[in-house]
């Protein structure tokens, strides 16, 4: 285990000593402790929470060896001073970790330094009460082996019980700038209310009314005002599955040829149009009382650990889900105007109402109008839109596997680019799947000719024939709107996430660049997952000492604390390191030219080759039947079924590591025989090795409490495989040959004759060992993505005028 | 969705009136409601719990269907009959079935049927308020499409919240023979106690103090008296996982040759030894207060769900435990006695103290005396272990994927079988792994060189090199002492279990037949896992029908509304039927010859057959490294790298369903070119089908919950698989050619001379459809479970004196 902490923050004594007294960790009896060892174990009796007699902990205290001889019981009634090898050896075991398996009894201070926990430094080898509490202080904000700081795991054991019935006044409490778990999360007061739009998505001549759910400590009902973790999320209220995959389209189906159009930019710009709005309702009275309530809501981890700490989480599903008004429009600006209207209710600057007939105002009179949007996949990327109208409130944005624009999810360079699992899906599948009023069939029957009328129009609109950028697409490129925004980013992204792929977050992070907001980005290993349960970065803690600041204005320097960028290493498991940028523009890029099987540093002129799209029915069943085999058959550099069907080509072996960092371009010179055709790029890292498995594993099942008696997670980690593996994609890229120059324009593509295409692959961040080497994999269908129309399609490439542009780090 | 209920009882009016009545369903308002749409009206509006006012009431019923025009508000204005179509259309939505998916809004008494719900039926159309009562009272013991009763879908929402007030007088409450879950879960009391075993497992010369954490009802401090389910667990501690992977055995070694001896069962037949046990401790003073608490449990979710309901939880890990005394032994007699002595204190009959050192004592004068055991896999075998005991108070255990004799774990006729999937795990690796004193290194260091000793004198009495059943595996058959059984006994088991193989609970059932205990036995599809999370089975309910009925008295038919035995189907999801019995020892058998490659019904003299088991060593490590592959060539019919290492015959094909019900017989003549050698077999079933998926697929993660804002399990159901595959094992067995008479006896085995062996597969439940064939692989080295050796070995098989005896259910 390799311990990874960003969000620990160095403090000086007399704070330290300020901060243990709020949690009651320095009280009257500390205070007057003589010495070190009197001073140590009163902190430890505080922290033995199980045992509730004296007689009892000493009991305990004996199942912890001070010395490789001596138990701590009998050690503390020594007397003796505490040295930095006692603290940390029973430090060690007060954090989980195993004696033989993680640390040798003998040499603590070692596998401190091995496992990257902090330690406490000082001149003298006899600790003074003062070095005690510093030490203490610090091992409080240390992970244990269950990737929680002490101070979390006692508050899992009912450390802060006792402060559950502080006055809200004195609540929130922070601890090393991070707020705590004193607020009693089995006493949450959870209701509902209709807030009202400024759309009219269902064209009834009614705003949209939109249901929100609010949870929130009791605190607030005494005065205290907390800020809101707002998670917008269209799957909240119900995913209508069988009507989703009934939705989804046949991708066995033929690429056609464009008609050749000149079609600019500003032709297919979107515009916002003039609507004429129906009027607001009028207000029949108003109150403080709302008149719903609900049992379990669809929540996010994360939202749920910082339900104990003085936040309340606020979700809602938007226009057309259940017991909201409107339709699904997968992306639509009138969806970004539903999410921010939940947003302008908790600031103060619209209306909800405590039911969606009576028109009984009421205010979030419970909420400081501070809000951060917290959430993966579709979620994050309303905050990401909500970011981009620069509404006020939103203080910032913590967006996890977000899109940034829709054409990056569904469509790449003029073709139908499905995200990765879900051939098939698209625009009008995801509205359907969270078109959620569908499972109340009294008001889905209301709504149904409307909603599916508008479906027929998406379908028109998104253009799966052309896979052309269009107004559709355009309106959906919340990038447009980068330079509105307001709000703090923090971006999470798996540089294997091919579901969401890295470029939403690239180009959103390369936007922001000028921008004078507060960004930070992580990148992990992963696909399309949640990072908050991993055991090697405490990221919940980041996350912690971010809100605080944000939206409780905590003095803690967060801003400057948390690293720019955080990459997890790609080769060695729970290595997270930081870095001042990723996919910097200026990085120089090394040139590899393409020489039959081989990517060559100077052009060496081999003529062209060829490969045929086109695969025996058979060999295209098991393909689209099993995506895997494909993919492994593809990269596989033996001879097999995939063998004439692409272009292999290895660099020599690297002498010493290097890694790729941001987008990787493709040039290529490339001739067809027929007018139609697109090209597929997987850059690959071939080379025997042990490499992360694809999924996080599961360490500890429900083992990751989000605070007493209170919600769980199972802590995960990237392990290595088992095996080793002989290559890994990288990463990958797609092209239509009709869109060599802009995605809304097709260009004239002549049957046999050589054109040059660019292509960005999607951008990464990868290590490379030495003794690796460098592949690029050159094809066309791409059958976890693209159509599969198995056509007789002919390609030949021309080698001397193809290469790949690589930016390497330092 | 297909809809299983075993334990919903059928109730006269009067009864659910007055059940309703305790719930609170029945009250002032409905008794006086004049007619049948008025007493509706009053039910829907205790259900709607998310709406706190009337307004927001008629709201909410606007979201449902009564006709296929008319919305429940509307409908319920109208004050029209209540009628069947309409009670059931509305049933279907509150039950959250979906409309199109599930349901036809035309016709919802189809749907109702179709998904095997209940129906309340009357005479008139037109119901009267008794008709609307009845049908209330049935529809909140229905289940939803969710997996529970709707009216649990209700106490998630908060509904017995006012009950939880009710005097301790007035608990537990049931309802339709069940406890419902009016006791607080976040006000529950946690303590921990130390009892007395008759063990000294550690020769320490002090009884072995065993720690017991128990959860109680608050309601225990104001009188009530509540049964317990206690777990006993050695896992629940902590395991040792890197220890027990150190210690693991490498698989890859020889067969050798045992020396020929006349070694009868009572030359090895365990007997219990006189021991002279430590004094007792002297009781130093008594409370009824303990002196230790804890934060979270290792739980099982079935005993969460009841600690909701009036039950306590008990969980103890045992000797050699964190915090306990003693070592860990693998099945020993001793760890029975220390499982037991658990009960033993809950039922008043033994010490336990407040701590390990003052002996304090303290009874269990929370608890009426009522005890049962919970838990699958090694919990369930200490259950089963304890069971065979017939201690008091243990009334009844539910023992889930149980062993019933550790040599049906390990080994098996001679050879070391491994558990499926863990090559290498013997008794010793097991020890190590739940020795979690080894977590505490000033406890461990004290115990470790005792420790090391027992373990390296386990390793020789296990004795892996003979595979032979001897004292140390006698020691470890519980089912030597079923005639002991007082408690009546539940069953689980997972035919597709080769971890815990199915001969473990067959012999227990078969074993019990003709005692005079209650005994109930549910085969699932499943491999080793829980199965109270599945949606298509009402699991829960029937746990807590019995547990009502066993630990509480009530008079509520348990034992004759359970079924004896209920299996799983295998072909069709979602379908659970209940039988008389399994594995009928009377069953008639149906004997197929070996033929080549074919199985046929009368002999057909072909002389013999051979084949090697030697593999070329790339093979070999191919298989070694990748069991699935090994498994998926092994049994297809296809040349493959494993055709000549086998042989493989099929059956023609079955013109009619068939049932295989209980014990497969191989009966094998075979000659080997070594004086040493074993067999192995499976049954397959082959044809073309799509078949469940090996594991649950989990249909709602987090999304059962086991209360009210309390803990959740993931709702799972076995799925079919996607795509179709030719075949599935059925059932498999191995023997050494030297045990062909007794497991504890050493046959002469002479190169190359014909013996003959009769080899009892697994017992099974298998569906064969029409069209498919009855196929047998018969084979040496099991790379999942035997050593191997890849030895030199050819077997030679003598076709017509082989046959397999195969049970067909009628």
């Amino acid at each position: 285990m390799k311990n990874n902490q960003f969000a620990r923050l160095d403090t000086d004594l007399t704070t330290a000593i300020s901060e243990m007294q709020t949690i009651n960790f320095y009280d009257a009896s500390v205070a007057n402790a003589t010495n070190g060892v009197f001073t140590y174990r009163l902190l430890l009796r505080k922290a033995f929470l199980d045992a509730t007699t004296g007689s009892n902990f000493d009991i305990k205290l004996a199942n912890y060896l001070a010395t490789p001889e001596t138990n701590l019981a009998d050690w503390l009634d020594l007397e003796q001073p505490v040295t930095a090898p006692i603290f940390y050896r029973v430090a060690l075991q007060l954090l989980d970790f195993l004696e033989t398996v993680d640390y040798d009894l003998t040499d603590p201070l070692a596998a401190m330094a091995k496992i990257q926990l902090p330690v406490y430094h000082t001149d003298h080898d006899e600790w003074s009460k003062d070095d005690v509490l510093a030490a203490w202080y610090l091992l409080l904000t240390t992970h244990t082996k269950n990737g929680q700081t002490y101070l979390d795991k006692l508050a899992v054991n009912g450390y802060f019980t006792s402060l559950y019935a502080l006055p809200a006044s004195k609540k929130p409490l922070f601890f090393n700038g991070k707020a705590q778990p004193v607020f009693d999360q089995n006493n949450l007061i959870r209701e509902v209310v209709y807030v009202e739009s400024d759309v009219d998505s269902d064209h009834d001549g009614k705003l949209d009314l939109l249901k929100a759910e609010i949870i929130r400590p009791r605190e607030t009902n005494d005065g205290l005002k907390v800020p809101a973790l707002y998670t917008s999320s269209p799957y909240n209220q119900g995913i209508n599955d069988e009507a989703g995959d009934a939705q989804t389209h046949n991708v066995n189906v033929p690429l056609t040829a464009k008609e050749l159009n000149h079609t600019s930019y500003a032709d297919i710009e979107y515009h916002e149009t003039d609507q004429t709005l129906p009027d607001k309702r009028t207000i029949a009275g108003e109150t403080t009382t709302t008149e719903e309530t609900f049992g379990r809501e669809a929540s996010y981890t994360l939202n749920d650990y910082f339900l104990a700490r003085g936040f309340a989480a606020v979700y809602a599903a938007g226009i057309g889900t259940v017991d909201s008004d409107g339709v699904q429009t997968c992306g639509s600006v009138e969806q970004t105007k539903s999410t921010v209207a939940i947003i302008e209710w908790l600031n103060g600057s619209r209306r909800a109402f405590t039911n969606r007939t009576d028109n009984i105002a009421i205010k979030a009179w419970w909420c400081n109008g501070n809000i951060a949007m917290t959430g993966r996949s579709y979620l994050g990327t309303l905050a990401t839109a909500a970011a981009t109208t620069g509404v006020d409130g939103l203080k910032t944005i913590i967006s996890e596997a977000a899109i940034s624009s829709w054409y990056d999810y569904y469509r790449d360079n003029g073709l139908v680019i499905a995200p990765g699992g879900f051939p098939g899906e698209d625009a009008d599948v995801l509205a359907v799947e969270t078109f959620s009023r569908m499972m109340k069939p009294a008001d889905y029957h209301g709504i149904k000719p409307f909603f599916d009328a508008q479906m027929k129009l998406m379908q028109e609109q998104m253009d799966r024939e052309s896979g052309n950028y269009n107004t559709f697409w355009d309106e959906r490129n919340y990038r447009k709107n980068i330079k509105n925004i307001k709000a703090d980013i923090v971006m999470v992204h798996g540089l294997n996430d091919w579901n969401v792929k890295p470029r939403n977050v690239e180009r959103l992070w390369d936007g922001l660049r000028d921008l004078p907001v507060t960004k930070k980005i992580i990148l992990h290993q992963g696909q399309h997952i949640y990072i908050n349960a991993f055991r090697s970065i405490d990221y919940t803690d980041m996350m912690n000492l971010w809100l605080s600041h944000e939206l409780y204005g905590v003095d803690n320097g967060a801003k400057e604390q948390l690293p720019n960028v955080v990459i997890q290493d790609n080769v060695t498991p729970e290595t997270w390191t930081a870095y001042k940028d990723w996919s910097e523009p200026t990085l120089p890029k090394s040139r590899y030219y393409f020489a039959n099987d081989e990517l060559v540093a100077t052009p060496a002129n081999h003529g062209a080759k060829s490969f045929s799209d086109q695969l025996p029915q058979e060999t295209f069943d098991r393909y689209a039947a099993h995506n895997d085999v494909w993919e492994q058959e593809l990269l596989t550099a033996d001879k097999n079924a995939l063998s004439n069907n692409r272009l292999l080509m290895k660099s020599a072996q690297f002498d010493d590591t290097k890694i790729i960092d941001g987008k990787v371009i493709v040039h290529a010179a490339v001739a067809v025989n027929q007018p139609l055709g697109m090209l597929s790029f997987q850059l690959v890292d071939y080379g025997e090795a042990k490499r992360f498995n694809v999924s996080p594993t599961t360490i500890n099942a429900h083992g990751l409490d989000l605070g007493y008696h209170w919600r769980e997670d199972s802590l995960r980690e990237f392990m290595l495989a088992s095996h080793k593996t002989a290559f890994k994609m990288i990463t990958k890229g797609h092209i239509n040959l009709q869109n060599r120059e802009h995605p809304w324009q097709n260009d004239e593509l002549k049957p046999n004759q050589f054109y040059e295409v660019s292509v960005e692959l999607q951008p990464t961040f990868h290590r490379l060992l030495a003794g690796h080497q460098l592949g690029l994999v050159v094809y066309a269908t791409d059958f976890g993505m693209t159509v599969r129309g198995n056509q007789d399609l002919q390609y030949s490439i021309s080698l001397d005028h193809s290469f790949v542009d690589v930016p390497f780090k330092d």
